[in-house]
């Protein structure tokens, strides 16, 4: 079970009900009746608990399993017959998900202001909002219904946010338009200045920077990320796009909907990425670039050129991933030409 | 125009004046008296705005755009001729960005110090300064004239900074003298302890670090940075060095005037940097190393050796640009080859 | 001498104490009384200071210093004879190390707590803590004696921590237990949400993260830095591990003891890593992989397959260390024939 001090999950549910709300079909329709408590890894689940078994390599952990239900597909039961209850469906992964957020849904915060809040009187806050110790809510700011925001944020003047956001602590928001159903872990740092610079006689001359930032809604932003604010025109980061830790986003950069950027990624300025555009972990993507969408871009890539729609890169810098791949082979039949020779 | 909810412009200015004071040429006299009311993007910008033209490649942009004023050289301007009013001049990049600056200058803050913030009896700090909520001066701090301190920023004991400070919000800065004009933006750690241990037959053994980060004037710092104070001598960063978010420094650094650092590099222990150093995105730079003044290292490049002064490299490893592009011409021929004749 | 604005020694000590502390030998013994003030760099150190010379390269150094001893080893002090004090030992770099600990030693706090600190009336802090100002600590909370809070540093609910912690200033910290002797910079966020969703009809949908993060005795971690807490089970920081500054660690992640992960290194979900094994800078690791005890990875690389124990890997993607030097040299040639040829 997982650590109570941290986490309580609603429930229990039935495994009829839980197989009618994600449209699966139970192994054993006499277990309809049958509770289960929680989601757990499937080599730890116990009789309570319900796990997702969705790769063949992980047969053996299937057949040894505790579980009290196990969510797979048809083809996956049938590898390593068991007699415990299943659910099975088409996309038993995202069966599981489904069911992981009945017992953890996004829970509408208890409203709440912490006394040490500083919250400006121009400011406009929705019904239901949870602020917490330290928070800094500045001049004209206006926050939408149910917020949550963590110890130690700091909102600047003029920032809008939807309903339902979900920020972590310590945040520094300014020069932003942000949507409903948002998440921001901890120590962003969202709307600084972008690095645009001119060389003067005297030095660098800063390119004054009066864009701002657009999230679009549903967007998910992880821990200690920079995303910058336009130069000229506005940084946009669109709707149930994903956003891992430590991830920069340049100015104007532009980023469709429903895009997924792994851990250190990063975006130089400018940049334009369409929709549903998957970005590896580490990965950087040079200024004013094109990536096209459902483009795809290994892990660690370096990206140089455009990308165009559907293509997968990787490599530095990037090329199609059959070439690098080539690359790669080449190289090493070569080592082996040149050892033979000399 | 740019969003009022987060720029005011200062304002309106003349063309008449605009060109006397960056020393360009008016192409039509007569509207010296036309007054300019704020700067835009080339193809956003309308009647009341001045914008920039300075790539051939957004002619097309230039020749329909509905700015009052286009700022440009004159070769530029000779590509699509135009009748709207234009500002002539050898570097039109640069007078744009110090146009910019008339519109939106670095302005002196409302003095101000928030009854949250917690200021040690000890420190001294300037005349003018905006001291925000929830910001932390701890003893013996001494700040110069018109600081500006975001909120829930931290600096610890014994730290000195010069005039006209621009720090964004929760900063942690320790160990560490800064000079004047500095601006640094959000969620920064300066003068944290260096990643200097020895193995011991326990365990590592840590290698004390009682150095300090030297900032000096006019030194432009980027949000999420991370600058680790010296171990026995000092870390150093240049006057005139920008540097953009997501950046490390290690122990004992020296950097020079006017360097650049983009988005995600990292510079190990104990590099010595020249001056007016250019470190493209995510670049890598292993310790001990020293770097040339005027030297160029392209993005996500790793170096892994000394760069000599005026050297411009590239890759993993870094070697020379031209080298690094015939290495990879030739991967690209040698998979051809070994696919032709396997 | 170090900044006395930033650093306090104890001592001083003499050659005698010293030397018998460490086991050195005193190249003079008459000078064992002979008193030591501090430890500095070999170039910068005075008569009452100690320096280290470990490298022959520093040799004209050594013969030029000016410290009142230096430590160094047998082999080496043979190369530039020399008539100051001299303690020899076989690991010169550990004496200097363990007698920087004697000079500054990891000081237990002056017990504290500031009065805008917000502390859970149902938390449990040990004896000797010194709580910072804004320091948030929330419910159930239980922290060992003399811990060291940094000022607006967030702990949240039912986070465990043992005795002797040092964190700085504006941490995140929550869904974490941790164990005595640890060491956590400034902005880290640690006990975030993983990132792990899975594509559903209407965008991705969110795997609920209802692991913990354990981070286990005398672990250090450095500034800006990641932690996300594991998905179904725990993500794991193994005892004495090092962690420089803005390093990913990603969800479900085991990490062993006394491992070293240098600044900007990252390591993507669910990957299993050996005892003493050494990351370099900016080196980013793949999802679900196994790093063996006692590798190690040259910095930058990008590790897309298992590393098998005591194997040293570079490269992108990562290949035996002696094999990327051959990839390079291979390269190199191959570029001299194109171009004779062609």
């Amino acid at each position: 079970m997982p650590d109570n001090r941290f986490f309580q999950a609603d429930g229990p549910f039935s495994l009829g009900d839980l197989a009618g709300r994600v449209g699966a079909e139970l192994s054993d329709p006499a277990r309809a009746g049958q509770m289960v408590q929680g989601i757990a890894d499937l080599e730890l689940a116990g009789a309570n608990e319900l796990a997702l078994f969705s790769d063949a390599r992980h047969a053996a952990a299937f057949a040894n399993s505790h579980a009290g239900v196990i969510v797979t597909n048809a083809k996956l039961a049938a590898l390593s017959p068991k007699d415990g209850a299943l659910l099975l469906c088409d996309d038993p992964r995202l069966a599981f998900a489904q069911i992981g957020l009945f017992f953890y849904p996004r829970r509408a915060p208890t409203p709440f202001v912490h006394s040490s809040a500083v919250i400006a009187a121009s400011a406009k806050i929705g019904a239901g909002a949870a602020i917490a110790a330290g928070v800094v809510i500045s001049e004209n700011v206006v926050i939408g219904a149910r917020a949550r925001i963590g110890a130690n944020s700091v909102i600047g003047d003029g920032v809008v946010i939807g309903d339902d956001l979900v920020m972590g602590t310590s945040n520094s928001i300014s020069h932003a338009l942000i949507g409903h159903r948002v998440s921001i872990a901890n120590n962003c740092s969202i709307g600084g200045e972008g690095f645009g610079f001119v060389p003067g006689p005297k030095g660098l001359v800063r390119l004054s920077q009066i864009g701002r930032v657009i999230i679009e809604d549903q967007v998910d932003i992880g821990s200690n990320c920079a995303i910058d604010r336009g130069g000229l025109t506005d940084t946009v980061i669109g709707a149930m796009t994903a956003i891992d830790n430590l991830v920069q986003i340049g100015h104007n950069v532009r980023i469709g909907k429903g895009c997924v950027f792994a851990g250190q990624s990063g975006v130089a300025g400018s940049v334009t990425i369409g929709d549903f555009v998957q970005v590896g972990g580490a990965v950087s993507i040079s200024d004013h670039l094109t990536i096209g969408t459902k483009a795809r871009i290994a892990g660690k890539s370096g990206v140089a050129r455009d990308v165009a729609a559907g293509e997968t890169v990787a490599g530095y810098p990037a090329v199609p991933v059959r070439q690098w791949h080539r690359q790669n082979n080449a190289l090493n039949k070569l080592i082996v030409r040149f050892t033979d020779k000399e």
